[in-house]
């Protein structure tokens, strides 16, 4: 059985080094793994929660969806898509607010991670935070869940986002009563690399200390001109480990060419000779797939194309019928369609039942008729044993008239006339 | 200009008495007012929210559409669809949740009552809360502005969430630079009638003491029998206001019918009189609609048609063409056509400014830049006036290099490259 293995990038942003070698190579290479369905997609919904720029979300999901094309993701081979031309998935994220518990978002490492930083300012703590940043992991679900994708690879940061996909799935299957859902494995990457920025953390849009990773050549140059060193002088033997620009280098290189650069920092390579070669060997990768780059994103209505069709095959595959199948389930159904097992089901769902158990507290035995909606309707008083109260039930089962339910050892708690239905209803079906 | 009036109503339950005097028959009335354009629609997604029965949410949903229609619901005359039916209504959703406060939305009654119940259980605040509860506000803000309806009649416990549709909206309109949507108003129904149940608090399936409207004669008789009394005799003299029984007979009577029956009241009608005054009253307003009620929902299959046929061309006329509006608001666009307005826009939102203010603090004059996201890239120390600060900047707008811009008055936040290029980048945007 081939596994499906499903990658979402955010469209907020523009592809920089850091994503390059941390996320676009692997996947890239991953996509061509036998008995892998692989699904990329660009999460326009997701860049919502945190961009009220359109033009930077247009800007984003052009040159996120061009860098993916010209790093060789092959459209014909994998899934690639945009999440905004699947509505199954606004429309699953419904569903599955409906049987998320609320408390497990409440627990959600960015959403907490933003209340304690008011706490930290002072503030109210949900100031300033939206519902979408909240909701996050409801929508990321919905992605995982309308392709029943069977992998997602993500950092250690977003196990928990997958944790709770498992959990909203496993939740909807129970309360409906089939595996409508696989659950996710999590796959973390232990391997990642991530990358040095400018500054030396990591190379995030967070911090503002990135390479685009199609940068003109001269601007990669400079921008590698500017990232920190030590002032050790050319000729002083530097530290390979500690270094950013060795970092990156190795990132890059193969394993001779970086040994070879380990061996010039020992011997004391000039900082301006390292970076001199550790930009012609970010460039000899780059600068082809930058060509392709920057004529794929001089034609916008093919890329355009390209996603819409992708999107297409797709809802058409997977997306549209698995959510007919899920509205089904969960009673959004052709009202003239009412199957036999529909009705065998509303009669069997709307079936008074007789619950008899024992109370902790007292030792004594109890039981309730509850209607087919699980009102209560009748509660009874304590027995010395289950038998007695058996016994009453057995008699309550061929009453005719509300008369006839008049003992001190139960209570009604609906109208007489309506217990009285339910014992009929419950009789007839008995009989 | 017409008048947008949106009515919705969840298919959770069997209509009653109560809905059809409170709800069902005033908004049928309201729909041949002129001026108005009326929405009337079953809201299965809502039912999702409280109903884990597939079965119910569907018979419910028959039910539902039945009764307004054998009620006199015109469907070539309003818009009268299923919310499921309409998928733009999730899609603006998603794109509310973005913009809504969470703050806002701990607020809402519907969920801090939730709380307090669990509270007052020694339970954990969330404890079985749905994030689907949570978030209902959000969802019937697009039921309204996904249609910009201009009025919602809805009862006093219902004015917070209309106020919070209001506040989302505008939020999106402020956010996005448009008045996309229009604020619904609140529109307070001070005179809907309340009917007691059998029970007789309020009739509501919540206290499981209702008469279905369309129960067949003889259970409606039945349960009509079943109303609470007093325990007076024939003959005594009744107070006709304190008694369920009158209630329920003048929501269906004439002023003059009314009367003489408040009359007979005080003349010590019996109880079995009473209420077989009552029911023949109900039964002569209920029969004929009875009678097309079973008619109707014995073709499940036409009233599916006329469903399905009504969110098709609301959508066609409506929600289609605004969720396109709306989806270029935010920026998920067809990457081919790429306006010159976009452009224009995009330029102008990258663009850096610089910001000048006082702090009271310290009564000094600062600076600062900040890219067209609003990252910091210079933070300025404070001068003593406006002017000195002002000569710094025009400085800083001349700079060529890194060097240059090394002074003790003010503070690099990003590497100076990226500092570099964002003045050169002003200073040739206001060349």
């Amino acid at each position: 059985m081939t596994t499906r293995v499903l990658t979402g990038i955010t469209t907020s942003g523009t592809p920089h080094l850091g994503n390059y070698v941390g996320a676009i190579r692997p996947a890239v290479a991953a996509s061509h793994r036998d008995g892998v369905e692989s699904f990329y997609f660009l999460a326009d919904y997701h860049a919502l929660i945190k961009v009220q720029d359109p033009a930077r979300v247009q800007r984003s999901t052009l040159e996120i969806a061009a860098t993916w094309l010209a790093c060789g993701l092959e459209p014909d081979k994998v899934w690639f898509y945009r999440q905004s031309d699947i509505p199954e998935i606004p429309e699953l994220t419904w569903l599955l607010t409906c049987v998320a518990g609320k408390g497990i978002l409440n627990r959600a490492h960015a959403y907490k991670a933003a209340v304690d930083k008011n706490r930290a300012d002072g503030e109210d703590d949900d100031a300033g935070i939206s519902a979408g940043l909240f909701m996050y992991p409801v929508l990321m679900a919905a992605d995982i869940l309308i392709f029943n994708a069977n992998q997602v690879p993500v950092g250690r940061d977003q196990i928990q986002h997958i944790e709770m996909a498992r959990d909203f799935g496993q939740r909807f299957n129970h309360l409906f009563g089939k595996d409508y859902f696989s659950l996710p494995e999590v796959v973390i990457e232990e391997h990642v690399a991530t990358l040095p920025g400018l500054d030396g953390r990591k190379m995030s849009k967070s911090y503002d200390n990135t390479i685009p990773l199609f940068a003109p050549r001269n601007e990669l140059k400079k921008l590698i001109a500017a990232i920190v060193t030590d002032s050790r002088a050319p000729g002083e033997a530097k530290d390979a480990d500690a270094s950013h620009v060795f970092q990156l280098y190795r990132a890059f290189a193969s394993a001779e060419e970086t040994a070879a650069m380990r061996q010039a920092f020992a011997e004391g390579i000039g900082w301006g000779d390292a970076k001199q070669q550790l930009f012609e060997r970010i460039d000899a990768e780059v600068a082809p797939l930058r060509e392709k780059y920057e004529a794929l994103i001089a034609r916008p209505a093919e890329i355009e194309g390209i996603l819409r069709d992708g999107a297409q095959r797709l809802r058409a595959k997977y997306a549209v019928p698995f959510i007919a199948e899920l509205r089904n389930a969960v009673g959004l159904r052709d009202l003239g369609q009412r199957s036999e097992s529909v009705v065998a089901e509303s009669a069997k769902a709307s079936l008074p039942q007789f619950k008899q158990y024992r109370e902790k507290a007292d030792g004594r035995f109890y039981f309730k008729l509850l209607d087919g909606e699980g009102e209560l309707l009748i509660q009874s008083e304590g027995f010395d044993s289950p038998k007695d109260a058996g016994q009453l039930i057995a008699v309550l089962k061929q009453v005719d008239s509300a008369d006839a339910m008049e003992t001190p050892e139960i209570v009604l708690h609906a109208p007489a006339v309506q217990v009285l239905e339910a014992l009929t209803r419950l009789r007839e079906a008995e009989a």
